[in-house]
């Protein structure tokens, strides 16, 4: 199975990147996390998306707030689907990062999760992973199960108390 | 290869789904387009979903305006990637759809592109598809080098212009 | 009377469900709450909804954040009036969840109120049960003039303090 | 049965209140409608509303733009359910009037629909006088199905045209 | 000289309320104020505001948070100059207030100040007052220099330091 | 009585200012119209301000869009009442004319009226002009009921037409 | 003097690039202009932005709409100074690309103009090279006084008129 | 090497200032820092402006919250280039700061950094002086390298602990 890749502007991302990670374990899906910035390190970030496909990854997650620009340099530089997480920082409350990974002129997408949604972008990852893999479209129903099992659990337990 | 399934919630949507259709069919990806609304038909929705994966499909395209539940209603019955596309409705410039799109909450994720992004759709689709089909990539990086000389064309028709 | 159903999409909405549970307890209403998510455990909510009005229910307050779909995948498969608290989560300020609830597509409304609303969510199903049961208007109009009294008596309270 | 009275706030929203009282003929479900403003007109809103009920009301809509005052004012002298139409006028795309209808303070709810949701409204005007009216139900039912038919057709058409 | 009239609609606005008063008493302006509700104590409002030119008031200042209609609904009933101050509530970041308040439609205006800016309102209020008062002018003045006074200090303690 | 001045920063804005212009002479009131921009001509701006007292001006109205900063930057000079008319530009919907009027810093205040709201910014002026002018008083609460009247004459010729 | 470099993403851009080019002929300003994308060309614009200052450029301007990522992709890889017009594309009235262009994080600053503001932008270019060229600044004080006569021009014109 | 002018609307905007000010030290730039206000010092702010040139400034950058007029009214009074820091104040979270400090109408542009963007500004300011200063451009690169390798060194840090 192909790897994910995920790469965070900042290292001030990483609380939503582990998010991600904690999801990707779960699953069982291998990756790598890497801090580049589109802005300070464009040459490693075009090393790195320009070598991805190659050196085993499958998707790329991309963690950027503000003027959320990283996702979009990454897909400008591949054809592996890449997967932007707008990431909330001190003003406008994310929607600078949210307009910023979504809005993508036609042709090169990004797909774009929810703000700080970075559990989210390690279940789809594994999803595009999982179309030619049946194996792992059990272990995301067995966590869809898992999740609505949850759900399920706290509806009993609010019976009697409100 | 399996098939792109695309889902609008009304018709007024049909210009932005065949920008969809267009970049599928240049990219030879098999297709199947339905009306089907989240709020007006959730049957047909639901069961659409639910054998779309034995159906053939491998990713599903849903389009939708206003407050926009289409493509998180079929995120909630499969594991195959879904992607949203927001488009712009009478009112708040398309604003209601993205966010109705973009803000799933952790667990069901929506691959969201652009406001009225239809052509970005298809082409996620196809680099969804195409993570472990090498021709597909082949062809997505031809279109990439055909985009490149269009914008490359009109640079140079604008030298003595300007 | 028929009842109140109240359904939220997540046990973090319990603190705005419970001021809609304290309102329609001051109002002699009966309720049943319960924890299910139009994208966690759809077939939960489907099956609630179908049964709604056989099981006695007259209005269903729906509680949801983001991308909140719930009130209308209730609205979706049920004639009953349907209520949408938008619910504030921790990016957008409630925009996203208010946009989502609100902007529903011709034919299938949610009567949608403040976000975070949930003592007025309540209240506007008593109207409702009230229009035909002018015993619950006057509770309804007694309950108004208490509250008219409390703000006559800040009122009172500030005289000479300011 | 109880009627539905539709107030406006100028006659410039009346192409909305049309679509409203379309669909009210459509149910069978009487109506009387009147410009009456808020800020311009404040006793007749008045007095409109305190005789509501004794005239023969059972919900009252209230279309209003910019800052739409006019189902709020309406709220806070009946307890009746008011349900609030914002309408888009010039500038800021309907937002004013959303924010102005909807974020009801505490203990006067607005059941607020969507943007210019004139259709809307009627319909969940019908859902609350049907509550304990089955046969109104009924009526709301088949105009459901009668939607989904037309979702259905245009599903139909599109077949070997896209 | 004649009164400054303060409405709060609710006592949560008093901290607002209070920065308008400090300014009015600075100013020497005689004033008096209320807690009264558009929607919960209409009556009140209206009452209040019918009676306010007769007894002796001069400008009136509403303050008042979400769907902020108190400014609006008090301009319908006077025309003595009427001061909205949009407060700033739990959600949405005094937006709503603001256009609630300002985007008031042709005929009956509301002078808006800043997002819980009390103190303007007062200040306001003053210039209102001091147009056919060269009294009050030379206040307004005296006062203006001792705030520019304030900065220029802040000016001179910056030396050094940066 | 005095006079109103009347400030555009562009010409671009005289369709606003004729709306002003016609309530200003439909209710007798003396004014004076100008084009001077903030920020193209500021030694004008500057000399028309601290020169409108002694010239009879009584009130001052700004009509400017984009980052409308010529009411600000005339109340900076002045004790006179400013009234600013935020206008709708090319982007953005008047959004930054209104932020950029009505969001004052402490000290300095705007009287912000909606965007585009030239009828009500001379409304206004008229009513502070009135504060200590009966006279004019009867004039606005003449124009208020002819206002009213056109409102209920429209509320007549509805019926029978829905 | 040194060049001003005019990169637009889009063709669709000329419109507002022109304005740009206007601005620098009146002021005698050589300049080059390409259509370069940022995620259709990336090489492309990383070759020119390399080279720009041997070429003799001494600023950029980049104009784009939507995820307008063009003016920061540009400025991560050169020193001299960027300045980016955000261009209004079909939705969301030129927010998403003002965001995307403004908000750069911390290290590789944007000097971003209005919406659509190529003028500005060549105008802000020209103050740049200013700095150290008291010919220039004299045109530039040339052209600001012809502006001031315009604006002066009219505010003539309009004596009598309204 | 001409100086930095720094200017604050209020001294509330320290902590940004500082940002800017450790940039310039660490660029080895000369500044001077003053508190002025555009609205409460409007002869402070023109006189400072207008001198500027002649007092060795060759770039000012102004910190403003709210209806931020500081950078747009320097502009007006000097053909040096302007750098704009809107400032987040407690509504609104920095869009009212934004906007009015972008928005600047054609003619007198201001450089415009993201919200509470200070040592945006000043790295802004150094590449302007830069452009004829090739001692400086190194320093710039070599910060740039600097701000590389932190995110690399980080990079390295998080190997083995994701």
């Amino acid at each position: 199975m192909r790897k994910v890749g995920l790469i965070m502007g900042s290292d001030s991302d990483l609380p939503i990147v582990e998010k991600a990670v904690a999801a990707l374990k779960e699953l069982g899906i291998e990756y790598e996390a890497h801090v580049y910035s589109a802005h300070r390190t464009p040459d490693q970030v075009d090393a790195f998306t320009a070598g991805a496909y190659d050196n085993g990854f499958g998707v790329l997650i991309c963690f950027a707030g503000m003027a959320a620009h990283l996702a979009g340099a990454v897909a400008a530089r591949t054809v592996l689907p890449v997967i932007g997480v707008p990431c909330k920082s001190a003003a406008l409350d994310g929607m600078d990062a949210l307009l910023s990974t979504v809005q993508m002129p036609s042709g090169i997408p990004v797909a774009t999760v929810a703000i700080n949604g970075g559990a989210n972008a390690a279940i789809l990852a594994a999803e595009i992973l999982a179309v030619y893999d049946s194996a792992l479209q059990e272990k995301l129903k067995a966590k869809r199960k898992s999740d609505a099992d949850k759900v399920l659990s706290k509806d009993a337990d609010l019976l009697g108390r409100l």
